[in-house]
């Protein structure tokens, strides 16, 4: 006995809700707690008001952009606008909140480890997390189900899902904006703090004599909570909507009679993963002087399992048994390559092995050698996570293949979803970061002494390793997500075109000149976004340090604490130039597919795409590892190895960690977002591109 | 009235020996220049025993693997295992030779300069360059033809070419081992020499008192000399012979009667490029006073006149007049193409241009924006190269299609023999740059003075645009050729599984699973490369650095001028390290064609094949140009930009030199060797390949 699609929307719908609603909880939970007082209340308030008013700039941009994309995308399908401009704000609203409540929780975050220490500290750091990670997972499973519902009603489910695609599209849109404008931010911020405070005035990070200090504090909130959950939000969108749009473009032509229930599958696991994450974070506790790096190790591990619990009743409940244990293992296989992709990242980024113990090592001999051993680790840690995801990618198809050739292409996408199936988690985890970041700069901003600073660093260190496994999860699970809108990109051209899809396929042949060309001219968009956004970073972080620079040459006061920096100045700077920067890249990514589609034609656009994945993924994965092992070549250092905090080596490393910082935290991570961005916008237009060419080919 | 086969042999057999035999008349000429006396002799007698020791040893590991390979191959055929090693065996003589003038005729310019000035000196240099610029067309096309016309008496012109492969994978295994090994000694014997005797002693470069300068000035010679030799005759042998054997397995099989003109086609078009080389070098002149820049950048636009003058009537006399005006348009396309590559290398690593000003600018601000804005503009630099690839590729397709679909791809491997057409002249322009360096390096060891100093600074610099420009040839030309050796390997399928071409080219779509995960796992290759490459860099300068600082240490006389240093002991180091490292790289090349072929079978491997060429096109030429972005930038600041020499922007810029070192002259330039040896092995195993393939479908 199958379950009925409706009832399985119905579930995740219920359980989207429960998220959102225990989120919110959460939300006023932390609310609740004591934010302190005087000082650091006072610095909590900057840092507050320099998010809201970035956020509120750069989202107005954002949706201006959107706004004219969803009239536009009203000639296609005012349904698809529609749903496009909810995505949108689906995004928004995934951002705001989890920067709304990471600006909250920092502050009371300081507070509760001065008063309570460790454990109530941690508490409430995480909960601020969960609140980002339920949001994520509650409101995508939740609008994607209700629109399923709705649609489906009024238009049947195969329209519904078409249209569908603009919720995924909208999320794509914002989040690609978002990360390369939060990650402008940030870096530059970082960049020019740092630079200018630790290396030449030699004030220790976050001091309050550094003007620069209040607009990092801010980068940390824009950047990697609003930018980092809106660019999980999409991958996790994009997985669910990729899965069904599959199953409703292919399986629904070799006439299965239950593919609205495959189609309905991914917010089947998307469930599970909700139920996973809600136990999960009771589990989540540390105590007094414990060590807040395992509980979070701890809860992936729980909640894997969880999942994976959940999910097999749930495959065999709407697949039926058969099918259903397949694509439970495909499920399996997505998470375990999610897993090794992770394990892989904390590897080569880790205190405790081989990579970052070398790279500090090797910066004795000066910040040429740090660097050039972080890219030889940063390019070798791309080995195991390329071959994990080709692996997952090949059984998951072969899993279901053997129903036919579009059940195998459903199987890749369902492995993405498998390997997202931890987002709540996930998610959290990695807002715990910022939150713990934050409260450690308080600390340092409002002299609260060593005592607190050594349980607020604490925090923060242990939100490290989760944030290299967040980012395997995402580069890998958009390659697998791609190829599946590359896949319905392909069967939608032998839709419009009449022609088989053998014939299709064929045409789609590498030995195609078109797809060759393609192939080559596919390299430049990676490549020129990459540029944009590390030439932003760089452009703002050297008007910054003029910046600080010029105060601290000014006033001289301030080093001496008798004159008061101007933080507002350096905010603005920052705010003006990652509002200016962040539009660039983000229209590469839409308008190169337009190009070349309508240039060089559906063919030659596959190509394109088919190389910005394989290159999205080598430049990804590639700069979010070796970003990673900088920073913590770095640290290993302040621990005292190889001279020390202060010493030419540290001074080495120092160099290292601020290459390494927009390409963790800004270029790198907004590639994931950028190739599904890129298929996204292919999928939606194909129907005009193909007829565009098929006209020019008749001479019309 | 068409030319004969062998009459198109025999005149580029003629137009071989005689490039070969001028060559030889230069050697002679420099050898009867005076070399000097006293310390002048001794410091190039240094030299020259380390780069012979270290070549031996190099070309002795090379070749015990080269032989071993020759052994396999007698398997497949032995005519093939002979052509292997003659083409191992050339590579060597065009890395020895070339080595062997560059140490004899650096010392003669010094001279010269000292005694004559910038005129002889710029000659006898030039000179030295033009011995291997005329060594590597003259060998390759003398041989190549020879085997051609011997071969094709025995066996018929089809099984001839079938063999000569062979020629070419020989030319690539050494060549690419010469460039990794040769590129680490170089590399890491300047970063070690530069760090600790520049920034750290504050000596100047080449300066006598430092232990790691012979290493040094031995690195240019067996690493910019004879690893680029082997490097530019692969690249100019690998597309003859690519094109020839599309022209064989293919054109033949659509019974064009006159097949064999084509397959003869590039050689005449190589003609071309040894008649316009020898013309040129009679007027490369430079007067006393002059800018030797202009001469060097004037040659390259004769010699690519003079090509294309010759390469029309060849092309008409050997293809007929309608098809030789579309095959002779490819040429042009394809040379268009490599001098769009060259200029945009030359605007992205030119002091007078924005990106090296910009970079030496934002230095001001520490070595991390150095870094990044150089990490930008290096990706940058790739867009244009990549669409002119593009560009080239479909053009050249299109021009041909009309007669048939191989003769498109016939196109595609012709414009790459365009590109290096010019070789003959970009060789000799980028051998002289390591002539001149070293020349530099023995007038400041020597002491011989400023203004000696200053004439072979003058022509050291003239050197670097040429060098920016032939990169980008060969890593262009690289990416058409190694696109018709994949043409060719699907054809082979195609012959031995007995499936017609259409059947084929459909299971080579980018929808086939097998061809996805390929992809995939294609990015694994280029990234190990680059990885392994940088690491033993970084390792060899590391232990370089301390060991230069231990003899600084222990005898503090050498800074004084009391002490001789130990050259000796540096120049092993770095030779051991560079031996023992020039291994990894090399098979990881040979052998992961081999390995994805035989597990995940043929379809897969053509999609490795694909992304490797794609990611090895697109971090070949990020890291080509970022090397020379900030290599330039250094040299800005050293001509009294912002701050100038010793400033602290000064020691930011000699990091991003140091950083870019490897990238530009070892990692970067090995790629497109490593992408041609990976399709070159996987045609000649894909017999095998797709025989083991259907056995195991078998069940046998």
């Amino acid at each position: 006995m199958l379950w009925l699609a409706r009832e399985v929307a119905l579930i995740s719908l219920a359980l989207g809700v429960c998220a959102i609603g225990y989120a919110l909880l959460l939300a006023f939970r932390n609310l609740r707690q004591p934010e302190g007082s005087g000082r650091m209340v006072e610095i909590a308030g900057f840092i507050k008001e320099g998010a809201k008013a970035y956020l509120k700039r750069q989202y107005t941009v954002i949706l201006t952009i959107a706004v004219i994309i969803a009239v536009l995308l009203c000639f296609i399908s005012p349904r698809m606008a529609l749903s496009y401009i909810l995505g949108a704000l689906s995004s928004v609203l995934a951002g705001y909140v989890g920067m709304w409540t990471a600006v909250n929780s920092n502050v009371r975050t300081t507070y509760a480890a001065e008063k309570y220490g460790m454990g109530k500290a941690f508490r409430i750091a995480f909960n601020g997390g969960m609140v980002m990670g339920l949001m994520v997972v509650g409101a995508g499973t939740a609008l994607i189900s209700l629109q399923f519902i709705l649609y489906g009603a009024l238009y049947g489910a195969a329209d519904a899902i078409r249209d569908m695609v603009g919720y995924s599209f909208g999320a794509s849109t914002v989040a690609l904006f978002a990360r390369a404008g939060g990650g402008i931010y940030t870096k530059a911020a970082d960049i020019g703090a740092d630079l200018v405070g630790k290396v030449e005035a030699g004030i220790p990070e976050d001091d309050p004599r550094n003007p620069g200090v209040i607009a990092d504090n801010v980068g940390d909130n824009v950047g990697d909570v609003a930018g980092m959950g809106a660019d999980l939000f999409e991958s996790y969108v994009g997985a669910i909507i990729s899965t069904m749009v599959v199953a409703a473009t292919a399986i629904r032509l070799s006439s299965h009679s239950e593919w609205t229930n495959w189609a309905l599958y991914p917010l089947a696991v998307a469930a599970a993963g909700i139920i996973a994450a809600i136990i999960t974070s009771f589990v989540v506790r540390v105590g007094k002087g414990g060590d807040p790096s395992k509980p979070l190790t701890l809860a992936s591990i729980i909640a894997a399992i969880i999942t994976a619990v959940i999910a097999y009743p749930f495959a065999v409940y709407t697949l039926g048994s058969d099918v259903g244990v397949r694509a439970f293992l495909v499920v399996v296989a997505g998470l375990a390559a999610g897993i090794v992709i992770g394990l892989t990242s904390d590897y080569f980024t880790n205190k405790g092995k081989k990579p970052v113990r070398k790279v500090a090592e090797m910066s004795q001999m000066g910040a040429a050698l740090t660097i050039l051993s972080g890219l030889s680790y940063g390019f070798l840690s791309v080995v195991i996570p390329a071959i994990g995801v080709a692996l997952a990618e090949m059984i998951s198809y072969l899993l279901l293949a053997p129903y036919g050739f579009w059940y195998g292409i459903y199987g890749v996408a369902l492995a993405a979803i498998g390997m997202l199936s931890l987002t709540g988690i996930v998610v959290s985890a990695d807002s715990y970061g910022p939150i713990t970041d934050n409260a450690a700069g308080i600390a340092e901003q409002a002299g609260l002494g060593e005592e607190v600073r050594a349980i607020t660093d604490k925090l923060d260190a242990a939100g490290n390793t989760m944030k290299s496994i967040s980012k395997g999860f995402a580069i890998g699970s958009a390659a697998l997500t791609a190829l599946a809108f590359l896949a319905a990109y392909a069967s939608n051209i032998s839709a419009v075109t009449g022609l088989n899809l053998h014939t299709v396929m064929k045409l789609l042949s590498i030995l195609n000149i078109k797809v060759l060309t393609g192939a080559i001219i596919g390299i430049v968009v990676p490549a020129a976004f990459v540029s944009l956004v590390i030439m932003a970073v760089s452009d703002a972080a050297f008007v910054l340090i003029a910046e600080i620079r010029r105060q601290l040459r000014e006033k001289p006061g301030i080093l001496e604490f008798k004159e008061k920096p101007d933080y507002g100045r350096a905010v603005a700077i920052v705010t003006t130039y990652a509002i200016k920067r962040l539009v660039a890249p983000g229209l590469l990514a839409l308008l190169a597919p337009i190009v070349v589609g309508f240039i060089f034609g559906p063919y030659a656009l596959a190509g394109m795409l088919l190389s910005a994945i394989v290159t999205g993924l080598l430049l990804g994965l590639f700069q979010g590892n070796v970003g990673n092992t900088w920073d913590n070549a770095k640290k290993l250092i302040e621990e005292g190895l190889f001279g020390g905090k202060g010493s030419d080596t540290h001074k080495a490393a120092v160099i290292g960690d601020t290459v390494g910082d927009p390409l963790k935290d800004a270029s790198g991570p907004s590639l994931n977002i950028m190739i599904k961005l890129m298929s996204v916008v292919s999928l939606v237009l194909s129907t005009i591109i193909v007829n565009y060419n098929l006209l020019k080919l008749l001479g019309i």
